[in-house]
């Protein structure tokens, strides 16, 4: 099979990680006879220094070319803490979903047992834990108007939603449960926000369709409470952008396993695969960063876009066996050897 | 001194720790020789069920004459999962939050050596915490313009913040940074909306007028996490009404003492004092509900909304020795002999 992906690797540890991921993909492309075209291209605040752009029309060309893209990380200090820039690298990440289509981020968050002692939470309270949020990621507050009034002293930000965009969201959800426990949370503000109660609505009329999947309404400060005390206890839960954005986080540290988590986001055009850690610049161009998230990621593509679930389960099988066997990052090794990034991308590659 | 006190118990499990908070402030008024004068009104669900509206005009008017507001809790299930219901017990805990002009709720999160292992996290991450949110409460997302068109086909909200109501949040955050560690955290999501980039600009302006308090800026997702991984690393937070809605929840199962947190809401008029938790439906009239928060949130009026601050030292002293001799409800008791609601707060107010 020919497989054509866009690779981007973007910011801070960005390209450090994606090399390992490729390593290990061509790996397996070997393997089994595939053939991958990676086509490079910028990101970023990578492509604001190049292009002062960072999301170049270049670089759209090319993932609307790919059957999948592949992603590193983007965001650099230097645009953090000055409220008045007027190009940032996340704008790139929000013009690329937008116009890629990426309408559904796809976070699952499960445990490795080797790591469990690593969580901040008890044993008991993970153990199990293998929950995915669906986040919706072309509306919301993320793209509705915004701007400044009254010579700049007021400033707002509109929250939009469609029952379209909220039902091409939660069928996926409902159709994710039914391969699972099918169990549905559906996480909303509704008792204040009416886009809220638009996505309560429309999750209710979608139940008939799915007679199976049993559905739960949540609030989300309730469940900011319940992932943290009872994260097993949730399945598939589906909400809005920003919610997401804070939730997906959130979930992220309960596990233990931040650093391995992958991501996939579902789109019209193409579908995106990232880890979910940041760039981490503090840890750019050192050769430290841990790249099991990327390789994850990299497996879930295999899967997903391409439908190659052999060769997932093999990369997945190789992660397992390096974080066994303590081939790992220094994040990861505690009192044993720590290997460098593009070590633990050789040895993962020559494992496969 | 006399203490004029609106009594508003709402719905729930509201009435039954609204009671127990009566009687314990009531020894203290004794010993200390206050005369308190209580009134009650209706608000929430019960409102409602009586008038047709949760926070209807009278009750407002007792607020209005009342010193300080101990408040119990509001909200019942069976609003909860029917979006088209027109009037809510929420409305009315937001109309009143407006017309008292109740802008800051303060959220301390602290530990109870004694409850430390009921917590989800590990001891070692919990150990120490001891912070506060500070959430803005009567602008942004709650009270902006909402509404749907194309026939209830779109939804949207819309969230404005004023360079006025910031600075009014944000000095009282200062200012409490000054009375402890002198750090001062300004939660946002200044990488996408206006609003937190107008918040971002106007702490950052007032920086200079508290040269001795440290200010970080982090963005509301990077803290969704951090509190669960290190939240002993946080002193003073300030945010947002809905960001705050989701961190003030989520801090407060960290400590293992959820039960058992106050908070004040300061406002123009008056002041405001209620337990976090919810109305919990499920226990109410069954005395079994946990009254120490609603106690301590007595405690706190005592001293923020009085000067008595050795009234609350009192209180809070009580209560810790209810813990340390296990007169407690069932939520804590363990394999030991769970207390009634009223029980505990007999013993409280016998030990004032
Ligand atoms: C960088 C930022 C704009 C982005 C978001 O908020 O979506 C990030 O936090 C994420 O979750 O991918
Ligand atoms: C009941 C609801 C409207 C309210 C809020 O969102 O403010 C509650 O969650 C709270 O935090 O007091």
């Amino acid at each position: 099979m020919k497989l054509n992906i866009a690779l981007l690797a973007g910011d801070g540890i960005g390209p450090e990680v994606i090399d390992q991921a490729v390593k290990v993909s061509d790996a397996v492309a070997k393997k089994f006879n595939h053939e991958i075209v990676w086509t490079s291209a910028l990101t970023g605040a990578a492509a604001i220094d190049a292009v002062g752009e960072p999301y170049p029309d270049s670089t759209h060309e090319v993932c609307m070319k790919a059957d999948a893209v592949l992603f590193g990380a983007i965001g650099h200090p230097r645009f953090d803490n000055d409220p008045k820039a007027t190009v940032r690298p996340e704008q790139g990440l929000l013009k690329m979903r937008k116009k890629l289509g990426l309408f559904a981020n796809v976070r699952p968050t499960f445990t490795f047992p080797s790591l469990i002692d690593n969580s901040p939470l008890k044993r008991e309270r993970i153990e199990g834990t293998d929950l995915i949020i669906l986040r919706e990621l072309t509306g919301g507050i993320y793209f509705g108007e915004r701007g400044r009034k009254d010579n700049g002293d007021t400033a707002f930000d509109t929250c939009t939603y469609t029952r379209a965009e909220i039902q091409r969201l939660a069928k996926l959800g409902f159709e994710m449960a039914m391969t699972r426990s099918k169990k549905l949370c559906c996480v909303d503000k509704a008792n204040v926000l009416e886009t809220s109660r638009l996505w309560r609505e429309t999750v209710q009329d979608m139940e008939k369709d799915f007679p199976e999947v049993t559905v739960s309404y949540e609030f989300v400060d309730a469940v900011a409470m319940r992932l943290v005390q009872w994260p097993n206890s949730y399945d598939v839960l589906i909400t809005e952008n920003l919610f997401g954005d804070i939730l997906t986080d959130e979930a992220s540290v309960i596990s233990g396993s931040m650093g391995l988590m992958p991501s996939a986001s579902i789109g019209i055009h193409t579908s995106l695969f990232e880890p979910i850690h940041g760039s981490y610049p503090q840890a750019a161009g050192k050769d430290i960063a841990n790249p099991l998230a990327t390789v994850l990621s990299a497996a879930m593509m295999f899967e997903d876009a391409f439908g190659l679930k052999e060769e997932a389960e093999l990369i997945r099988s190789v992660v397992n066996k390096s974080l066994a066997e303590g081939i790992v990052t220094e994040d990861l090794s505690g009192k044993n050897k720590a290997y460098k990034t593009s070590e633990v991308g050789d040895w993962l590659a020559k494992n496969i």
